[in-house]
């Protein structure tokens, strides 16, 4: 037995839209349901929780619908895309994770919120935008779009890079081209207060969805969107410091982290400190694109003093136990 | 100077999204802006908001998006609609509320938060659905779609009603066509004791957008989502209620209720008490698609002992005072 921990766990996309699903409301309601009966096991064992969870699958769709009504109906920004997906994967997590609990006799009140997080507009990832996101674009439709006139574009098929219509491009793995935003550092949750206090009331919360919609807070105090995307595991990190939570526990589809990932000499992490993580992560052990982000995250935690456990769904009450997963703490 | 009172808001979609305009981020920006310097008045003057709003504009162009990408993305149910929606407007709300707060030295953390509202299975209304939701058909559109086959097909061109590919439509003012759905009335705000706790707490929620998400509660309790919309002024009645508020201020086009609307005899209607009204209604005084549901609404919290008030965003402080607007409460 585990002694009650406040956690913060980070569901990655596929605990909400399975790998290969088309994406109807059926499946993902099914799948999240799946997702919350781990999750209510964990409160049952006497944790309080913390929910944020990833949205790219979701706001790929959305970019797609965007898209495809373009003419009748005006697109809107990152930010309040996010905030779509925050209601959408909110609205399914908060009724079956309060159908789970309920069903396992732990019923609580658990209430999804928009959440906010202020990042630096000078951040030096809106200058080099990497994260790509939403659908897959052939050079050709790419071409289309630059010779209708569609905005300025510079760049080209022959880089690997191209700005079209204002948005940035890059070639990916198998020849097509996605757009690529930039992922500053999340500084703040504005709503971290409003999800401490609903912990101390004993209610669940569901919370930064997709990373949380990206704000410049200005000199007098006020915010504002921006046109960017925040790393669901990052905004997970600085909210576990946020809430004083114990633990950060990233959900992902693998038990553990791997070093040689892919390798012959593939072997398990067990436990590491942030140190040997930051050092690993400096020598190029983990893509950037998978479990890069997500160590870093759980480093981040650790060096503020915090656990953080990278596992997945089904292990991970005995990750939290020390019997599984990689586990990332101050030796 | 009116005594502090805790006042459900509920703000009409033009106060998100004016009439005519197409409806970018940037406008209904500047919209919700406008509406929360009215609300940060309020806030400032003393009064405990709960903020509520409707959605019809914004969830009639997701549906537009929905169908013009239904080939390559799943569409929706008008559950997870609504919560889109109530991440969208909750988002540019929260954060417009937050900066006119901030303006007038009334800092306050303002929460957006996913509201399910519990609906009965049963309830008439899904009998014969009858709220005109999303795009306008023409006959042509309709007739093609049966002709394509998609799905079954009933009633038709020369009946007022036509059910297309499982969907009711109705032939509207103008000759068009609109799909018409189920609104069910609210029977259970299920996070409304997360609401009076945030509230409790010194927040601003802003919740119950559209109306909420629509569920029905099975008999171990659990929920599950239907294809209905509740009225946002009904739930806002209902949530006057639950949160024990003493007023629910319903904010509109128009400074008062008028009777005789549109005749040479129409006067303004300044007060009344819930019988008055409710023999209004049942004489036809007010039009189904707006005034009606409103005063409704009213109605009903004034019968459970409150206040309601509808009036404009600009006359809210005056009629909240009695000396603009109309006031409904038992005599």
């Amino acid at each position: 037995m585990t002694a009650p921990a406040r956690i913060v766990v980070a569901l990655g996309g596929n605990a909400i839209l399975a790998k290969g699903a088309r994406g109807s409301a059926d499946e993902q309601r099914a799948t999240v349901r799946r997702a919350c009966d781990g999750l209510a096991a964990l409160v049952a064992a006497g944790h309080e929780l913390v929910v944020t969870h990833g949205n790219g699958p979701q706001v790929g769709r959305m970019l797609i619908q965007q898209r495809a009504a373009q003419l009748e109906v005006p697109s809107m920004p990152l930010d309040v895309l996010d905030a779509q997906t925050q209601g959408q994967i909110g609205y399914l997590l908060q009724q079956q994770l309060g159908n789970a609990l309920r069903e396992r006799g732990a019923q609580r009140p658990v209430v999804a919120l928009v959440t906010q997080v202020v990042v630096d507009p000078d951040d030096p990832a809106f200058a080099s935008p990497d994260n790509p996101l939403g659908p897959h674009f052939t050079e050709t439709e790419l071409e289309f779009r630059v010779q209708r006139g569609d905005g300025d574009s510079s760049g080209g098929p022959s880089a690997a890079a191209w700005v079209v219509d204002g948005d940035a491009y890059r070639k990916v793995d198998g020849g097509t081209w996605r757009r690529v935003v930039p992922s500053p550092r999340p500084l703040d949750v504005v709503e971290g207060d409003a999800v401490a206090r609903l912990l101390e009331a004993g209610v669940v919360p569901v919370c930064a969805g997709g990373g949380g919609c990206p704000v410049a807070r200005h000199d007098d105090g006020t915010l504002a969107g921006v046109e960017a995307v925040v790393d669901k595991d990052r905004t997970a990190a600085l909210l576990t410091r946020l809430v004083s939570a114990d633990t950060l526990l990233i959900l992902t589809d693998v038990e553990q982290v791997a070093l040689g990932y892919g390798t012959d000499a593939e072997r398990p992490l067990r436990s590491a400190t942030p140190a040997e993580v930051r050092r690993l992560l400096a020598d190029g052990e983990f893509p950037a694109g998978s479990m890069g982000p997500k160590v870093a995250a759980a480093a981040e935690v650790a060096e503020h003093g915090g656990r953080a456990v990278i596992t997945s769904l089904d292990r991970a009450a005995d990750a939290l136990a020390g019997r599984a997963g990689t586990t990332i703490a101050a030796g």
